[in-house]
């Protein structure tokens, strides 16, 4: 069992210092596979080095808390702010995003030092109890705990191109426990004037808020994902050959790809495999379909006759779904068929795209200063998935989380759900 | 007066045939000024030549009226199916839309043959009164008017960039009567659960319904239009340098595109100049902004401490405006600065970007067939604008009316008006 | 046979004037067949419109003859100077290359003007005997020869894009006394040290001279051009599938651009069909293949056992040749089959593709001023193509003449000769 | 001293197995300063990983010597023949060039193992005295001393794109030895009928035959390269920004690319930097130009009122020369500043663009089998640069060797020396 990753279970009664190095540490766990040279490389404009992530959770701590709030603090290297700076136009000029993948220096032992002296810095500071920054260590936690999904996301993506097939971590199933859900049942809801959006004390990231009012149709919802076998029938009867399902920028965008399939999937011969981060894999019928975009979800729903759910019709569908699923503490790492009875499957397992587009909620304002341009900047040509999958630390998620890709991402762990309108 | 177009007055008590012919005719006028060469030359990918538009509003008759309700009618060139098909898969192969500049052959004078073949054989359909194909008749005529307004948005992109500036038509001026509008003013919008979208009998795109509830929050709206001189206040402060203001993805595609003003603006030493249909004009400062992308629109909102107006707010808010304003047949074919008093502007001028992606309403059903790709399939990636513009037929506008555009796109007659949270 | 164009056949006799008065009107006899919607779009960046050609050859000769030499004249309008510049950075700024096409104004009623103004001026010119610049007028002359053949040639692959394969001019065949020319079958030449370039006092081109010594070694040339069938069989035997016959950046070429043939053949069933300027018509076998691009014809004669010809070789063979052939004044249009015996085919039907870079030649100096530019600063990434072809006039071709394009280029009418060591 | 590498002088009278043994070891002593991390990037797609170099110059003798003639020789991997074939068609599939850095497993440890198997593998072949495959042996040799600068040149790319500026190895200056060459001489050529190419049995690149008769017309060469304050000087005159001085090709390349200088120079206020692989230096008035493009050579060449030398010059001049000068041996990875009297540099220090197009010449035949790939088909839109630089092992350069870079390529140690015609 030595050579497994333990991804951490989580326990919401740990104290704020025990929160801030269990997530640090899970980070540099979920790193501890990889090469130097896995952990150096970009594989697209898209994706980051597993280094970078390293480096960049570790630059937020001290652009945003220690070099304010420490005032003893000394930088790690002054050449780190440029370097580590994502997209926050505030805080001075940045490495160009596409180049990431240059910086082969510091390299990981380099960057592992840093993060072990804004560990400590920060740990000295927690233990001060300074409550100023209190919110923004919460806000730099899910920040990390964002980008130990991302490592993930990119580094399947790079080892997917590897024609060696890597294995990240050895597969594990969920054993004899599970049984395959059986035929595709939906529930109902009812229409109605109702309220989605955040609006507890618990954190939750600006763009979850605020709590506001929406008129609901009425509609029903797929109790479970769609699954692989279903989404095989889709592409048997040309799915990807007929542009009736899709949206004119969808078939655009497949044509010109050469889509045929979900992104890891490949036929070897009659059969599907597909790559995951334990490695080239037999396609299971059962399993969720993931991997697919917002335009090869949507016609996919289309073919199927139904449609994707509305980002409000999934939050008050998911309002009473215990916050529990097959997401990174499982060590699967992968989605996992549906078990049980009900609506399943909501939290984890995959990203669930939806028909909404990314935008502010009503009475949204963006919090002053860097941190402003932590969401709404990207709101513009994105669409809302809901739900958290294998690859989300499990206190990380909440019914309200927005999460937003474009239509033609496929690196993420996004799959689909059905829904209908209810007349 | 001999050398002016008239562009038609719209007369809602025509009869079908009377209004038929109003209308293929108005778009042959549109055309007239126009030689052979500017009619053939396609300037971007986006814009199609003057003739593909007086061919391809004839093909919608020929394929989707004559060629089902009118089994004696003989295709004026079989050819033509393919060549002036814009994007119905339904109907078959098309010529791909980056090429139809590439098609010299047919010839103006073919093409307006064709449209006289094609009205003529309309003419006797309507006249024999076949009630199975009013509705087609109807959405063709829509469909013709919707090219119209492309045919002038296309053909103000060509003449622009040609160094010699050439004018499509003398710029008529409102007179005397105009009288600007003052200081910017707000009118307050309260709360409540109300209703949008289209339900009358009277024609409607199918993208405008169906009616249906929503929610709207307390807002106010800008009386008028964002004037010329405000724009060039934004750029003055830099508005084009500085991040703060733009979404992600228009400050990359500003950047990359080299964007510092609105489309056709130019500057003549000290001044601005702006290329109209009427050629190269001195700047008014209360005229309405023109040709700005959803991204300098949401930028200048930001600097101006606003936002954009969201689809229903507008809807709500133009229930009661009547439907007249500067649109096509006052022949100005440039916005005009807001005279009067009260929301003004609302119909007219420019279209209005709102802050909502296009996405279908609640209910939406795409119509069986072909014609049911008109709308449905562009729902990705877009976003509404509303009231129509100076280049819009008159009697096409609605307060339903959803136009659509991407972000980026700037050769519309697309403009802004401010609105605000209400607290 | 009123309907046929003249092509105009030349007579060396000829005054000055004359060839004056019968070049210019050469160029408005082959723009005629062209309506104004065919001369106005340019159908890829390297191509440019008709009516472009017939401004830009007037330019010419109004910017350095009628401008220096004419100190009356008066520009026909100055923006001209401006839109008419093809390359030359020494007269300023001129409008970029790929935009010709955007210029559909002025058409082609005010071009034909500006072309009556300008020969008018250069006939009072020449009249006054003004020697000063007789070899300026005779360059102009030449200039406007090339864009002769141009104009064919980019007019072939604007219509070539029509899916309608309109016909230029109807097709001439050479009639009964065309025989096959029979199996391949060469000529030997001796190893030496001999001259190439030009060295009379007649016209040429800076870039034919100096004459200069070069060492030949011993080789053969095929006494006839590769034929289509000879090409056909290249493509059965999976030519364009097999990289060992191919320069490694060919390869890359045809594969990305998905060349199978060369431009303009297509297969219809199981039989080849080939785009002429007089329509599209079934291959014939014994017609020398045309339109392949440099990478094509060495991968041809790699597969065939061959090489190409060096132009030393090319011209070594060319001293005896009379320059006769099927140029432009046959009205063919066309490359046309071998007929007759010895070394055959030298001087028109194709221009042949050549193992030699295009570099200057031992001792060459550019002209000094604007006209410097005129051949010099193209002498990178091209390859010399030799012996005019069938849209070439037939009074402007020389053994010495030196045509050149980039390897990839497949709108001339290029073809293939082979060769061989002689050991 | 201990952290200085080694870069082995050349002893000719090594023996067949001790050479193969010192060629082995120096790419291992190349790749020694660099981290796991350093060696998995590809900084772009000319330039291939350093650990792929590692690997490709083993699977060149494991797939062209062992595979073949080593019966007993089990592949140390069979995945490695497709991942690290570079562009061998005849020898299967490949690993696409611009993927080569997302092969981030096999990690250096492994390939370092690979290494060591081929080697092993090898001395018994070698010691065995097998005959038939020393000419391959040879050609492994030779091909893995090509590879050792191209790691060089595409580490210096890969630092270069790091904002800290990494040094790959301490500089080493000549130290007071060198003194200044003093103004440009010049060495002059009679013409005459002379020959060029390789004879001897020796080994030669069959690029480098066979040996062949030119006349060569009269000419200067200068005594040395062309220096960095020559160079400062054609900047300061604007050389950058004046199209008079350049090839078509060459000013829309340096415009689209935005050159103003050669790569690796950056202006710090006032003066120049230049990023070498000791870091970055400030530029040395007296020091070669280097890492300039074919077309800033031959921009500033006439804008000196000269030009490049042809190769058959080149090599006339070069005869008399001996075989040594400033190159990888030396350890300092860096042109130096010209020192002596008489004809000086044509050995090491730059590769001299030439004028030269890379063409066969005749007589010319590839090789058969998969090394007739070698070279051959590589001649096209290439220019021969001659005599070795800083970075070439000492005993890898002959005065017939003929390298070839496409026009635009700058991340080679590329300079000029001027040349002129004599009449």
């Amino acid at each position: 069992m030595s050579n497994l990753i333990t991804y951490g279970a989580p326990t919401p009664d740990l104290s704020r210092l025990d929160r801030f190095l269990a997530v640090r540490a899970l980070t540099e766990r979920l790193a501890a596979p990889l090469s130097p040279e896995d952990q150096t490389v970009q594989s697209m404009p898209d994706a980051s080095p597993a280094k970078w992530h390293l480096a960049h959770t570790t630059w937020f701590f001290e652009t945003f808390v220690l070099r304010t709030h420490s005032p003893s603090y000394r930088a790690f290297d002054p050449a780190y702010e440029y370097l580590f700076n994502s997209y926050y136009e505030a805080v001075g000029p940045r490495h160009p995003r596409p180049q990431r993948g240059m910086i082969t220096r510091p390299g990981v032992e380099e960057i592992l030092a840093y993060r072990r002296q804004v560990t400590e810095a920060m740990v000295g500071l927690i233990d001060r109890g300074n409550d100023q920054c209190a919110a923004l260590v919460e806000l730099g936690l899910h920040h990390e705990q964002q980008h130990q999904e991302l490592l993930l996301m990119d580094i399947k993506h790079l080892l997917s191109l590897n024609p060696l097939k890597p294995v990240y971590a050895p597969r594990r199933d969920g054993g004899d426990d599970e049984t395959p859900g059986g035929p595709l049942s939906w529930v109902e809801f009812d229409s109605g004037l109702t309220s989605i959006g955040h609006d507890s004390k618990d954190f939750a990231f600006d763009n979850e808020g605020p709590r506001h009012r929406v008129w609901i149709e009425p509609f029903t919802l797929a109790t479970r994902l769609v699954t692989c076998a279903e989404y095989a029938a889709f592409i048997e009867e040309d799915g990807y050959r007929r542009p009736e399902f899709w949206l004119s920028a969808g078939w655009d965008c497949a044509s010109q790809r050469g889509w045929e399939a979900p992104l890891y999937w490949q036929r070897d011969g009659g059969r599907w495999s597909v790559f995951t981060l334990g490695g080239l894999q037999p396609l299971r019928d059962d399993e969720p379909v993931c991997h697919v975009s917002g335009y090869e979800a949507a016609a996919f729903a289309k073919w199927a006759g139904k449609r994707l759910p509305r980002e409000s019709e999934w939050e008050v569908a998911a309002a009473d779904v215990p916050l529990t699923g097959n997401m990174l503490d499982s060590g699967r790492l992968h989605p996992a068929p549906a078990s049980g009875r009900g609506l399943r499957q909501m939290i984890g397992d995959v990203w669930e795209w939806t028909a909404s587009p990314y935008v502010a909620y009503p009475g949204y304002r963006e919090p002053p200063g860097a941190i402003g341009e932590y969401n709404g900047k990207f709101m513009a040509n994105q669409m809302v998935l809901r739900g958290g999958c294998a690859a989300t630390p499990a206190d990380h998620i909440r019914t309200t989380y927005r999460n937003f890709f474009p239509l033609d991402a496929r690196w993420m762990f996004g799959g689909i759900r059905l829904a209908e309108d209810l007349r």
